[in-house]
Parts: structure tokens; C-alpha cells; sequence
């Protein structure tokens, strides 16, 4: 099954947003079975996107468009598409008050161009956007199919799920089969470096390592006729990576956690100085948090080292703020002030000044204090100071999963 | 000078690398006058190569490829190109002693299948490539022109500054002007419907929105002779937008709240409920913050908004944590607290569930104590738990600069 990618928008095409949105389409398309032939990206111009579909027609029989639904005059991709297909453009109604009731929830009125997002075509269907305004469309006509996604990529990738994923399990024949992997406190070259004897070992899979800030991925897949191999292949990893594997990609790293305390029954708080109050954001983004998670701290200055978590001056000034016993005591005295049953404290140098040739930019040490036991570590991490927080939270959160599942 | 952008690579074609080549590669030219007017992804596969090509200059007269100059088999760029052109590869070996150069600095052997880069076209030019193996190529015939670039970002952004910046500089005769606006505490709909008047006015200006969850940018462009235009239109727009204009597209919010609470010497603390740390966190992002943040707290139960912030329980009781009083509250229990000279109070429901028919997910109260003075908004934001927390703190940042810009 044949895919083409086409990208509308000026924003894209002039490099100003960086299209990672045709990689997530991409992504869930193969993972799906189906077969990525051709990407393009064309400007918000009527015959420019006209022209678009003709040349992803001749790569594919299934294009998804991106972009170009929204309620200004340059957002062109639906007039494009009904053009290309010579499809009549009718006002719907039923879209227009979801949208007047969008603007209801958010106490606004509704600007009149928002109307332009309440046309469809006279056939194909409608698929809700439960994030923002504009409805996507599909259409399937002559032998060729085309979803229409908007620009925003939470909107997208919520659309996708709901309405182009069951299209895709139901169109494709030989069905394709896949484990995906989401490891934690481990870097993509190490843990290739680990797995490297199983690409031999496994011919038929294909294994694929994808690599963020905070984790990397492997997805594995073949066809339903290799699944004994799929299946040896899922013990052997995850013994081999029992340390680092903490589920699917679709795991994330807070939400696991929060279910680790609510599981075993435990309260959390959070001191923080150098991460500023990141670590605690991403627990508080977990839905249904407020059972576990009491409070935060973000302890920047020493007054409030002082002040706020009762941090001894003299030690302080004896070991400095980034150090092993600060951490500790951070950890130690935010339990004695909350009672919680698990602490945390992180202190580091996010750069980039504030080095020393002892005590380096990314020098982080992370204390914990779970059900009465200490755990400290230290950690250097590499690269501004945005991805120097980013590292600090990921590996807080590793570590406070790793000794949690211990329990 | 049109310019059309073919990436070649399976791991791009299929979602595994996220295309920022492009990205990078719009941007420089757009900004050095040429025009982006189509970009293309194709597989590792001659005839496809040969077939973007094709499409690539029905579009344009330039064409940059990115990637496929590897030494494996499947980098077929530089022979994709050749039978696009007629033209024939030549074994060089001076590129060849470059690349056992390469290997020599590194300390490693060269690897046989090297040999395959040290090919160039019978005409045309090399672009050294100081990062990496594999050299780029250009070549100009038939009046279109191509430029071979390697794939590791890195390598490819080091030889484009060196190699085909100069080119473009050479070519183009008329240069670009632009300016670039950032609005926040404003969404897209609105702002477009208040300048929709413009579009008609300024005839010669290219004026494009971007939209992200915290801001919108507009990005004016014309070229040279319509610079009076590009003057007058800035004034008015920033006139009309006094509101909302924080500075051009590089503007970020928390550094600019940062700058003004510098600038008139001023300290702040932050008292997050909903937002669970994520607004102090942004402030702790910009470089530099230690003068003015003080410190954060995150009081998520209602014990932690008792004990640390001394919130009063009959009040608590009688009006809700989420409310006008508790957000008045927080700011101002705060300062009392820190001493700090700004202090801000957040609290909301960010759901899925703690919703009810008077106070539903979304709704937001953010309070500020201004060097005493008070100020408390509401507001209801839609979306998921995540973009609530989001635009919580997205608007939170604008209320701080809209305050501290006024004292």
C-alpha cells in the first residue's frame, strides 16, 4: 500500500517550522504496513497544492496532506483538494456549531472567519478534532484516498490515531506485526553496542532504534509468518535490558512512576534547584496525580535553601550547593518537612556559567530518599543549558522508577 | 531564483530521521534572497532520484540534494545526478587522498568502500567537506544548477556556509528585507481579524502568521525597492499591537521577563498549584536568572498551600482552591513570605476530571503582586491536561511582561 506525504504550508516550506510532522506520519504509517514512496512540501498557493497531488497520485494511491485547514485566507488545502478532485465544497452546519461550541467552552466569541472551517466535501467523511477548530477530511474517489490532517501536531497526532490508524488496520492485507521497546538511562550507543549480535541473531526483524532527550525506542517488526521469531526476540531483550526497559514507546516515564507510588502506596515532593521546577511539572502533567504528589520546592537561591528546607549554613558554605551533601540534606529534610514518603533533591550547575575546573558545567547530583533509604548520584551531562535541565529530569525520573519497581 | 530542496534517504522517507536538513537549508536561502518552492523526500533508489529530479526542476532552477554521498551502496546521489545530466563520474584521486587524510587525523584505517566518494562529475566543481568523507558536488549545465550535499547535519550546515552561501551572495541581484513580529497573550484568529486591513493596504509586503501554544509570529517581506512600505507598515502594526508585541520571531517570553524584572531591579517567587512547577521552570531556563528568582513552590495538596503558603483553611474551605481569593492569596501570602519584590499565584484545573459545571477543566486564576499593587485574571483554556498547563503558564509569562513593561 503505497503512501505519499504532502505538506501544505509557506511555514514549512521556508524552513521557519521544521516538519516533524511528516516523520510521525511517516513513523505510524510503516509501523502500520504500509509503505512511505514519496514526501513533499508546497506553499499555501491553489495550484501549487493542485500541482502537489498530481505528482503524489503518480507515486501512490493514499496521500495524507498536512496543513492548510485552518480559518485564514491562505489556508487553501480543502479548496486544493476539491479542485484536484473536481469535488464540490459544502457548508456543513453540524461543524460550524462544534466550532461555535469550542469557542462556548473558552468564553469567546467566535471570529467570523472561523465559518471557512465548516465546509466539507459533498462526499467523504468528517473526522473530529477534539484539540482545536479544524475538522479534518477524507475523501476516496477514481481509486485514490486522501486524509486531510491539520498543521498543529497535537491535533494531528490525536486525528491520526482516532481515524487514520483503524483505516489503515483495515485496508492492509498481510499483516504486519511489531514490539516496541522504550529503554531509559541508557544512550542510543550503548545500548546498540549491547543489542549489536541480535541484528544477526534475528534475520527476518527489522530493528530499528529511535533516539530522544529522554529515552530511545527500538521498534521491531516483521510479517505474521516470522512471529515465533518476534516472540524470542522479546524475551531476549527484554532480560538483556530488564535495567533500562521501562515498556512500549507509548510508556512514559512520569505516568510510570505516579503508577509505581499509587501501586505501593506512597506520597512524593519534589526540591529542586537547578532543574527549577521541571521534574515537578512533568509528575503534576500526570493525570489523577493529586493522590501522591503533595508538593515541590524549587530552592534557587541559598536563602531559600536556608529558609525554605532548613539547609545547615555552614554546610553550605563548607561543600557549596552543588555537592553530594546538599543533595542528601535536600532530600532528607524535605521528608522531615512533608512527610512524604519518597524525597527527591537535585542540585547542578545547568551553565553556562557557574563552572569550575572541579565542579564543571552539567555536574548534577540527584539525592533520593525512599521509605527511609538514601540513594545519591552524580551525573555530568553534556549541552546547553535547556538539554542539561532536560538530561537532570529524565535521569531523576529514571532513578526514582528503577528504585521504586525495586520495592 | 527558485530553489527546490530533494532529500534523499530511506531513514528520512520513513519517519526514523526527522528532516531538519530541510529546514536548515529553507531558512538560509530564504534569508539570502533565493525562494524555496518545492521540497521533496525519495528513497535510496536510482530511478527515484532520477525522478526527483525531474519534478524538482519543473519547479525551480536550482536544485539542492541532501544526503546519499556515503560510502555504502545504497548512496546512489551522485549517480542519480549523472544520469539526470548525461554526465559522466570520474575517479579523482586527489578527493581520494583527502579522505585517506581524513582517516590518517583519526587514526583509523580506511575502509575499501571509500574509494566510491572520491568520484566527481567530468565538469564541474567540489566542495570540500572539512567534517567528514564525503566531499559535495556542483555542477551547472543547461542552465539549471545542482549542489550535492552530505546528509550528518554537521558536515552539510558546515559546507553550505562555506560553499554555497557565496554562490548565492554572487547570484542574486535584488536583495530581501524583512521584519519579524512576536505577539503573545493574543490568538491567531484575533490578531488576523485586526490587521485583515493591512493585506490591502501594504500590497507589496509578504505577510505570513506562524502559530505556536504561546505565541504568533508574523514574519513582513518584500524586497528592496519597497522599503518605505516595510517602515510604514511596521508602524502601524506595532501601534496597533502595543498590547502584544513582545519584540521580533528570536523574542522569548521568559527571557524578556527576566530582562524587565533586571532592569528595574526587581525580584520574584513563584506559588504554582495546576501549573506544578513548569512556570518557575521556564523562568529557570533563561541563563543568568540567579539575581532575580528567588524561589518556586509548588503547593499541589491543600495541607502544602496550608503549611508553606499559610493559606488560611476557613478560606480554602469556603472558596474552593481554585478561585479568585486563593490566587489573591498565594501572591500575596508569597511575598509576605520571600520578600520578593514580584510574586505571582497560579491555580486552575487542569483535568481530565475535578471539573464541575460552575468551575470546568480549564479554568485558570492567575495572581500578581506588582510591587504591591495586585492583579488577578481568569481564564478558561481548552485541550488536553498538558496544552492547559501550557497556555497556564504561556499567559502567566505574558500577564509578568505586560506588568512589569507598564511600571
Amino acid at each position: 500500500m503505497k503512501v505519499a506525504i504532502l505538506a501544505i504550508g509557506n511555514e514549512v516550506l521556508c524552513g521557519k517550522t521544521i516538519n516533524t510532522n511528516s516523520a510521525f506520519i511517516a513513523k505510524e504509517v510503516e509501523q502500520l504496513g504500509g509503505k512511505i514512496v514519496h514526501q513533499q512540501v508546497v506553499p499555501d498557493v491553489l495550484e501549487e497544492i493542485v500541482e502537489g497531488l498530481n505528482v503524489a497520485y503518480s507515486y501512490a494511491d493514499i496521500v495524507l496532506t498536512i496543513g492548510g485547514l485552518g480559518p485564514t485566507v491562505d489556508d487553501l488545502s480543502r479548496d486544493g483538494v476539491a479542485m484536484y478532485f473536481n469535488e464540490t465544497l459544502v457548508y456543513d452546519e453540524e461543524i460550524y456549531q462544534g466550532i461555535v461550541e469550542y469557542f462556548k467552552r473558552t468564553n469567546r466569541a467566535i471570529p467570523s472567519n472561523n465559518a471557512r472551517q465548516a465546509y466539507k466535501f459533498k462526499t467523504g467523511l468528517v473526522l473530529t478534532n477534539n484539540n482545536g477548530t479544524a475538522p479534518g477530511l477524507f475523501l476516496e474517489k477514481d481509486n485514490k484516498s486522501v486524509f486531510l490532517l491539520p498543521g498543529p501536531p497535537a491535533e494531528l497526532q490525536a486525528m491520526f490515531y482516532e481515524s487514520v490508524t483503524p483505516y489503515f488496520l483495515t485496508e492492509i492485507k498481510e499483516r504486519k506485526i511489531s514490539n516496541s521497546y522504550r529503554l531509559c538511562g541508557i544512550g542510543e550507543s550503548y545500548a546498540e553496542e549491547m543489542i549489536l549480535y541480535l541484528y544477526d541473531k534475528y534475520p527476518h526483524l527489522n530493528i530499528a532504534p529511535y533516539c530522544a532527550v529522554d529515552h530511545v525506542d527500538y521498534i521491531v517488526s516483521t510479517t505474521e509468518s516470522y512471529e515465533t521469531e518476534l516472540r524470542e526476540f522479546d524475551e531476549e531483550f527484554k532480560n538483556l535490558m530488564t535495567d533500562y526497559y521501562i515498556g512500549d514507546q507509548n510508556t512514559d516515564l512520569p505516568t510510570e512512576v505516579v503508577r509505581l507510588l499509587k501501586e505501593k502506596q506512597l506520597t512524593i515532593a519534589t526540591a529542586e534547584s537547578c532543574s527549577g521546577g521541571l521534574l515537578s511539572s512533568e509528575i503534576v502533567n500526570v493525570a489523577g496525580v493529586s493522590s501522591v504528589f503533595l508538593e515541590g520546592i524549587v530552592t534557587y537561591s541559598y536563602e531559600s535553601k536556608m529558609n525554605r528546607l532548613h539547609i545547615d549554613r555552614d554546610r553550605l558554605m563548607e561543600h557549596g550547593a552543588v555537592s553530594e551533601e546538599i543533595a542528601y540534606d535536600m532530600a532528607n529534610n524535605l521528608k522531615e518537612l512533608t512527610g512524604a514518603d519518597v524525597t527527591i533533591g537535585v542540585t547542578g550547575i545547568a551553565g553556562p556559567d557557574g563552572g569550575s575546573e572541579l565542579k564543571p558545567v552539567g555536574l548534577v547530583y540527584v539525592g533520593l530518599n525512599v521509605c527511609g533509604k538514601n540513594i545519591i548520584k552524580s551525573y555530568i551531562f553534556n549541552g546547553n543549558r535547556e538539554k542539561i535541565r532536560q538530561r537532570t529530569v529524565a535521569e531523576s525520573l529514571y532513578l526514582l522508577h528503577y528504585h521504586l519497581k525495586a520495592l
